[in-house]
């Protein structure tokens, strides 16, 4: 039975992060620490306010479930789903794109795949390989790290910088100074930010679509929080403000589309890839040492998504697809539903800050940092690997930054979706205690 | 309205053919020469006798249906999957290898991916990767060309030769010419193979498995048409005799169980990749150039498949749970209704022979060439493109050994799912005129 009011017992604890193998806390990946707080609550019988997860903390998108319900009455299991993508969906991203972020990509462009995760690994391998000489992938970092694991594992090389040096002006500068070396052949990066929840601007972006024109690179832009700057109302289709995007300043980017945390839909592994016509239609002769064709956007069809699960799972595409026309209609407004992260958020980070923590990424240059998903937390004169093992004992969890790309040795990531409105009582009660335990 | 009585109008082919772009029938794509059959069909009026694509001509198992339908309004579209698979998956499939292969592995091992397509894929992506020099996969051809265009795609070597003159004991000399070498990382074939169906013996199996362990390859065995050579019973859980596998005589393998064919699951895109329980835990220092982990397994999972897709599609994985778990009882016996594709291609393929045609891969060494789901034919003196070509003309449709890896520039391989019983007349109509048409 778990008891909420008390913090775990140190001892027991103790005992149990000693047994779980985990060298370092702050390189410990979510994986691990993941199996850690499991077993800490069953062993302490404490329910744990659990951060270090990033996942949807809402049910799934209720048409789309019950639109995949009906197809497989109708007998999709049995039928190999066309590698493009089933024809209606992606008619029906194509007009999401348009209505949300106001950009043109025809259908055609528009590709489901297994998860964000293939439409990112989709995309390395394609767009890595445009040009001979080139090695790799920058990532402007902070970042996901599983992005950085796939272009590893592809044995290309990985360019990375902390964005939050970088900010403005300043960014245009830092990607000259990169990319003019000629190494790199694909940029990526999330907007809103997985970790820290730093938004991109327009200049920002104006920059980074200038830069992927002038060196000749391919944009992945990962929408993986699609829209969920909640600072803004984005959730009108068809009405401005639109989704800030780079694809407004070039031809040469990628969109990657979640339905994992937008319509909480994790669980069938289906994303949107969109490609802009543009490079659809691009050849690249440096495509056929790997490819049966120099057409970028063939290479990415009929080759990696042919070639890494030969099409995405029938009957989640006509979920998703239900889904999107909804929202497209205007009937199920996405947004009002996980704007509860940003609330979360609004209410938890006093939480911390009222207890002598600092938000580890504060600012988006002039500006507070919206209320999201994630946030970022430091606690003056610990290291980040000490902070996380120190919340840990008072029945907290999280990641640490430095498996992301950050630049912060001190900085831990925090999430807000699987930490239910009545722990808010347990929350601040534990860092008060932490506070006391812990005086600066 | 489709005319199924005559053939195809002439004229109409030619122009359709003409419009299709496609500049050699003979190195023909399937999926350029579905949408050509596609046209021709809308062209022509004329219903084709349809043998060019291996798609499960059956409805789903309905147990897999029902069970995902159960576990979709039980909400398991918001939760992401975990990578190495749901537990009672991974214990049905294990228990699956040990009544139908007569194979141990632990459940640890047995693992879902997105289609058998991305089993081979990760198989590749880590295995090739296990020794500093070595640089790619042995074909033991012919064989399925996505798996030659994963290989290609991840800019490793391709090694190929054509079984059908290394039987038996002949094997074992060119097994060796090959990975004396010291290049191969990887040997993958099929069993029974597509497209020939030749079904490798206790003896070519014992060889592969000898040649594993005195080159230290790892054996992919793709068993996408499980136990489906029909000359043997291969139906009863538990009692002999077993589908045969090289497992039995190395530790060095994998096997790759589809659920397309066999549980005519092709739409939901889930495969079992199953490591042996050596492999999974042996250490190889070079993988970590390419993964947090020297571990084999460890790698595949929550390197490869994280990296792929994030694991596979939930409910899907429930689907094929219920499936497994109702044939490890012995109440779905999945080969009685699959055996309609050997008893199809028993009344094929003398349709064929009787009309001057030749099985082109006619024997496993000493007997003839077992009925399943693909044949291969010949027509004296024509190459394979243009037999492919005159077919077309006559109502039929198949796809050339060309893109296969066969030694053989005359051969078409036949699918026989997609053919309807009520189609066998017609058939057998036109291969008679296509005899009349062209004398030997």
């Amino acid at each position: 039975m778990m008891n909420n009011n008390i913090l775990p017992d140190k001892q027991i604890v103790k005992e149990v992060i000693d047994q779980s193998g985990i060298k370092s806390f702050s390189t410990a990946s979510i994986r691990e620490l993941v199996k850690l707080v499991n077993d800490l609550e069953k062993a302490t019988g404490c329910k744990y306010v659990r951060m270090e997860m990033g996942v949807p903390g809402l049910p799934a998108a209720q048409i789309g479930v019950e639109a995949e319900i009906q197809s497989l009455k109708n007998g999709v299991a049995s039928v190999y789903p066309d590698i493009e993508g089933i024809p209606e969906l992606k008619v029906e991203t194509s007009k999401f794109i348009k209505l949300f972020i106001d950009l043109d990509i025809n259908p055609e462009g528009c590709i489901p795949t297994v998860g964000s995760t293939m439409g990112s690994m989709a995309a390395f391998i394609v767009a890595n390989r445009t040009h001979q000489g080139r090695t790799g992938a920058l990532f402007i970092d902070p970042g996901f790290p599983v992005q950085k694991m796939q272009v590893k594992m592809l044995g290309h090389d990985i360019f990375t910088f902390d964005l939050f040096n970088f900010r403005g002006k300043k960014l245009k500068e830092k990607l000259e100074s990169v990319l003019s070396e000629g190494k790199v052949s694909s940029i990526i990066y999330s907007n809103p930010n997985n970790p820290t929840w730093m938004c991109l601007n327009e200049e920002e972006l104006a920059i980074i679509g200038e830069m992927a024109n002038k060196y000749d690179v391919v944009i992945i832009e990962d929408l993986a929080y699609f829209a969920m700057d909640f600072r803004t109302d984005y959730s009108h289709p068809g009405q401005p403000p639109f989704q800030p995007t780079a694809g407004r300043y070039t031809d040469n980017y990628i969109l990657l589309i979640s339905s994992s945390k937008a319509f909480s839909y994790a669980g069938q592994r289906l994303g949107m890839m969109a490609i802009s016509d543009s490079l659809y239609h691009r050849i690249y002769p440096n495509l056929l040492n790997f490819y049966s064709t120099d057409k970028f956007g063939h290479a990415v069809v009929f080759g990696a998504l042919y070639g890494l699960s030969a099409g995405s799972p029938h009957s989640a595409q006509h979920g998703l697809c239900a889904i999107l026309k909804a929202v497209n209609n205007g009937n199920y407004n996405f947004l009002n539903i996980v704007k509860e992260y940003g609330e979360k958020a609004c209410i938890m980070k006093p939480l911390f800050t009222n207890n002598g923590f600092d938000i580890a990424y504060d600012t988006d240059i002039d500006k507070p940092i919206a209320d999201g998903f994630y946030f970022t937390i430091s606690y003056k004169g610990m290291k980040s690997g000490e902070l996380l093992e120190k919340l840990l004992y008072h029945g907290i969890s999280a990641i640490t930054l430095n498996i992301t790309g950050s630049n912060r040795s001190d900085g831990l990531r925090a999430c807000v979706s699987c930490t239910l409105r009545d722990q808010f009582g347990d929350l601040e009660n534990r860092l008060r205690q932490f506070k006391l335990n812990n005086p600066v």
